[in-house]
């Protein structure tokens, strides 16, 4: 597999860049952004954070907007900034925002026209880590995070995957996606009308049956416009009272659910992260 | 003159709010940004920043992208971000990215059919700080920065109006307009033909005149691709050393045009006119 460099740059004290390649998971070319502290251009490998992006979104808006760069260069944490969907022509797409192109769910999609390309979750769980550890200075100790529609996915991708994430977190993530109305539209798209199929990407259902005890940080913003309808942070909440799951949930006041909820709490996001990658047993 | 409120949302320690109003010196309504640190809603009054944007931007981008909430929350600035031209179905336009819409250039135009509202100079010299200091909570003293074409109207604003603005900053600015190809198109198209009207709005003849001394630091990244044939910061070096005039300008090794590399050194910026507005003699 190769990458093809698009652009680098000085940011922080460390290379903002963005590289495309060929997805043979996602059968499509797909373009990442990803951060190297300058320290990350020795012998030394890094630990890597995983960003997710919520709908609409590409690989430039959390590298442009959530200003991670200056605590990741401090602490030493290689940024990596996936797209939200297969990209191209080729895809098909719907004319909906919140499905088809930009809205991928990072599910594995089984239904007719999605499946030949929506399968997100196989891209961010093995192709795109692979890419990323045999090419760049990093070492296999992973964190996730995400915003939106990209919390859903950090969470269901970290608890669906025991022992390969160290910790993870999320910006108001769409916690219960099979009980609100984007989760509902989403899901019966990709993944067909049998909600049983469902519960495999639904991060309440997951972490009311996981085992593993993962470090989860959760920010909401109380001023969000879509925290009643679509988020649902308390069924989550309820989730991990019942399971005894040591979950770290935060609400805010007068934060909506844009970027700069994130650009404000991305450093305790990332100091949580670097309190468990950095911390050699 | 009425302000509406269009947005408002909490960034860091303070709100970041988006209003419109009618502006009568541009001949249309305009929109503006507002970062009010929390401390600014006490009784207290509080310097402003000013801060001009580059081609084809709006309030949003030094909103979104500079992360400078965060240091003005701490220090106590307010940061009011206009935009970077009239706007509206009934302001001339261009086609190109560079004249007409979002690409006002900080002047009073001359010229037919721009005349009639591209008149920014007065707008931001007069009309808009007039307005800011009657609603908000914020003192007459006053600061003044931006990028590129928003670094050239810091520049000659605050050189055109001694005792206005106690410091000026400026990354990546157009330092000497009459000599390079944007300026040349703008001016000639904003004021005509007679170049002698254009040294009014050139950094490096206005520098070359000034009798005031006003703290300047200028910012520029190595690796711009506008630096050699656009920006010219070394013509405005030579001008402030004929005239003896102390001017701080740092080149960065690896940074480029972008926002990134505004994101990197906007708190050494805001740290810089801190030492000037927060200091009272």
């Amino acid at each position: 597999m190769t990458l093809e460099l698009v652009s680098k740059t000085q940011c922080f004290d460390g290379s903002q860049c963005q590289y495309t390649h060929r997805s043979e998971v996602l059968d499509c070319e797909m373009r990442f952004s990803i951060f190297l502290p300058s320290q990350a251009e020795k012998e030394q490998r890094f630990p890597v954070l995983y960003w997710l992006s919520g709908l609409t979104c590409t690989d430039e808006n959390f590298s442009q907007k959530a200003g991670a760069q200056r605590m990741a260069a401090e602490l030493g944490i290689v940024l990596v900034i996936p797209d939200t969907s297969p990209r191209g022509d080729s895809v098909p797409d719907n004319e909906s925002y919140d499905l088809g192109k930009g809205a991928g769910y990072y599910v594995n999609a089984t239904q007719t026209p999605w499946k030949s390309h929506y399968q997100m979750y196989d891209y961010l769980v093995k192709e795109l880590p692979e890419l990323v550890e045999d090419t760049f200075p990093v070492s296999d100790r992973r964190a996730i995070s995400g915003h939106s529609m990209g919390g859903h996915g950090a969470l269901t991708i970290a608890l669906k995957n025991p022992g390969r994430y160290i910790s993870v977190s999320a910006f108001s993530p769409i916690c219960n996606p099979m009980a609100c109305p984007w989760g509902e539209k989403a899901l019966a798209a990709y993944l067909g009308p049998d909600k049983t199929l469902w519960e495999e990407y639904d991060a309440t259902v997951l972490l009311s049956r996981s085992t593993e005890r993962l470090p989860i940080l959760i920010s909401q913003g109380e001023a969000d416009q879509f925290l009643e309808e679509q988020l649902k942070p308390n069924a989550l909440k309820a989730a991990a009272e019942a399971a005894g799951y040591p979950l770290k949930l935060e609400f805010h006041a007068g934060y909506d659910h844009s970027y700069y909820f994130i650009a404000t709490f991305i450093e305790q996001h990332l100091r949580f992260h670097a309190d468990y990658l950095l911390h050699i047993d």
